[in-house]
């Protein structure tokens, strides 16, 4: 395992990258640093002395949101939050997140080594949780940032090893007889940069993409139930099959996803799972998931209406049952325009080339965006690879973002701009 | 458990079929007795006492085969060979393949009692393995008294807890340095009773279905190689999604099953899988298994070959790599149609209703119907259900079959009927 020292991880943004992914390191040089995990832990202890180490002073939540403050001379009160989450998928990449937190970091420190402290406080945040990846619930770290969430959401919650959520909690030093649920009313701004994960940027030779609107997300599991028999006796004509109708549903969303009517619209069927999942049994049920995308609520809304009912339809005539659960709902967010504006200007000034975006991934600015002013942009990432250990991004385009955070930084807690 | 005493078991072939149950019995009343197991041993050696106590010779051939012998008093080197499996699916039903075994023993019960020894030796028959339930292999059973297996067919095999087919095999007292595969040529015929495990003959109303033709069966895994990528970020024009290739596979495939031409055709899809397999994430790999039967050669080559050509170029058009296995291909076996005048003309002196049917289900009767004069006849399944726990054939059916395999063994060991 490699393990820098100090002074050596400053040498380049991809080098502080690379100490970070020692932590959770996996054989196939992905990184799994779930929530609250050991690997977890020691990432969010070693950034902590890193964060001390350039002169800020630290602290976590109660939650495990990990802040590294600078105050500010003039006006300590509201802070200039930056940063991004910590956690990975299973065997994720090691940009994902990770390289928000360490821009955020870099950009922080280099202000610091050249202008001194700032006017107004600057905080970077290594956010504890969004993927969802140990636990069925997302968000956690910036919903309770903004209130949102409480211990009810958890109570049930169990990892895949069945450890209960507030268990898990509890061991990582965060126990729930100390958990505290209160929107910060102190954060003034929120600054978000982040890897693309798709491959727009790279295809569209841009630097920099700035995020326009984050889409909303419904998801579903639809659950067909028909009748399982014996593969050789069973006439076609008296089945109910459900993996039958599974794909003629599976072929009509995607062939209305394309449309281009939905310009935009992003639908995946990502999972399927048949019982009893055996090949010459007819099946006796198939359930998949449906994950919707799009930018525009009305938009949104209508697709899956529309869905909900072809589904509906094609599991009546083939004498099939269904339970569709809509278990994730969340809204288009647009983020703030004066930002944007401002950020435009940084990337021109650069001599970067810029390009607007919505993102058709969930972020945490789409959380804090609601609650905060908040700007968010890509990098591009390699081939659009991510939540893979095949997750790249170019030197210069990890430096370009930190270089564009840093002047970000500097306008709003230096200069003071107004927006 | 439920433990009967020979007296009472003997009361009906019920009882007969509920005292065997108790070997393996589920909780939810079915049956899971796998190859080799303590279960699977423990009913052989039952069986082997019952056989004993009717006055029969027992003995286990070297893979588990046990056989009952009465020896002719004219022929005794031929032998009628009548049974059938004792293995089942896991929490499968309480008659597939036991019925077979039952009815021969109480069908050769009755003939002794009644007339005593025959002219011809019967010897009646539970083999070891049909459904391959445990390793992956079929037809262990009878493949053995053919000459078809040998250790070499079995040398890799291991179940799921990884314990080998050899090992398990000596462990039931069948150890592999006693192993003899030697084709039987004493076997002048055989006769299985099974249940239909379809909905035929209830639908019909008819009483015995008389096999004409055991399907042939082809199996595939289709597999079908993307490229996963995030369900938000990928526009769906730049998507190479296995899973909506397979939707579309699915549907052409049924969809031409159900096509007139190919009347009698039987076409699942009982399994699929998909890698990762994440609701939020376009899938790398999506595979499933293909079961096609018919009981015409001609007609299910020309439907995989078709079939196999659509899959190919699906996959080609969506920029997808797809590697297609066939691991299982048996063709069409026709019956002996000697022994199916005589059972037709049994069946309508009995008063019972008959039906030709072809098999849609494999049994051990197509593996020695290629190498003995073979009959194979059905009762009822009620609602078609197989392969669970709610396998019921009613008493009266479960009667008539025993009463017609009685008559045809009377036909051929006593009254010595040439065909």
């Amino acid at each position: 395992m490699l393990r820098l020292y100090s002074s050596e991880k400053y040498r380049s943004v991809k080098h502080f990258i690379d100490w970070l992914a020692t932590f959770g390191e996996t054989e196939d040089g992905g990184v799994t640093r779930l929530l609250y995990t050991k690997e977890w832990k020691n990432a969010q202890n070693a950034l902590k002395q890193e964060m001390s180490g350039i002169g800020m002073e630290t602290y976590f939540d109660t939650v495990g949101n990990l802040f590294g403050r600078i105050e500010g001379i003039k006006d300590k009160q509201h802070v200039i939050l930056t940063g991004s989450h910590i956690d990975t998928v299973v065997d994720g990449g090691k940009y994902d997140g990770t390289y928000g937190v360490i821009a955020s970091l870099l950009a922080t420190k280099m202000l610091l080594d050249q202008y001194g402290r700032p006017q107004k406080t600057i905080e970077v945040v290594s956010l504890c949780e969004e993927e969802g990846s140990r636990f069925p619930l997302t968000y956690w770290g910036s919903k309770n940032i903004t209130g949102e969430y409480s211990l009810e959401n958890i109570r049930y919650l169990r990892d895949l090893n069945d450890i209960s959520f507030q268990h898990a909690m509890g061991e990582a030093g965060f126990p729930i007889a100390s958990y505290q649920n209160k929107k910060r009313n102190d954060i003034k701004r929120f600054i978000e940069v982040h890897i693309e994960q798709g491959s727009i940027l790279e295809k569209n030779k841009a630097d920099i993409g700035l995020v326009t609107h984050i889409v909303g997300q419904c998801r579903f599991t639809v659950q067909l139930i028909g009748e399982s028999n014996h593969a050789g006796t069973t006439p076609m004509a008296e089945r109910k099959d459900p993996m039958v109708c599974a794909a003629n549903c599976i072929v009509t969303l995607t062939k209305k996803a394309e449309a281009s009517y939905y310009q935009g619209l992003r639908v995946t069927v990502g999972s399927i799972n048949a019982e009893p999942n055996v090949s010459n049994v007819i099946a006796k049920s198939v359930s998949f998931t449906l994950d919707v995308r799009h930018h525009e609520k009305d938009i949104l809304q209508e697709y899956c209406e529309d869905m909900i009912q072809m589904i509906k339809e094609k599991a009546m005539k083939s004498g099939i049952q269904i339970s569709i659960k809509k278990w994730a709902d969340s809204e288009p967010v647009a983020l703030d325009t004066s930002l944007h504006s401002l950020m435009r200007k940084i990337v021109k000034n650069k001599g970067l080339r810029d390009m607007e975006m919505v993102s058709g991934a969930g972020h945490d600015s789409q959380i804090l965006g609601i609650h905060y002013p908040t700007t968010l942009f890509f990098v591009p990432s390699h081939k659009g690879i991510s939540h893979s250990p095949l997750e790249f991004t170019s030197l210069q385009d990890l430096e370009n973002g930190v270089s564009v955070l840093k002047e970000v930084l500097y306008k709003l807690a230096y200069e003071g701009v107004e927006l």
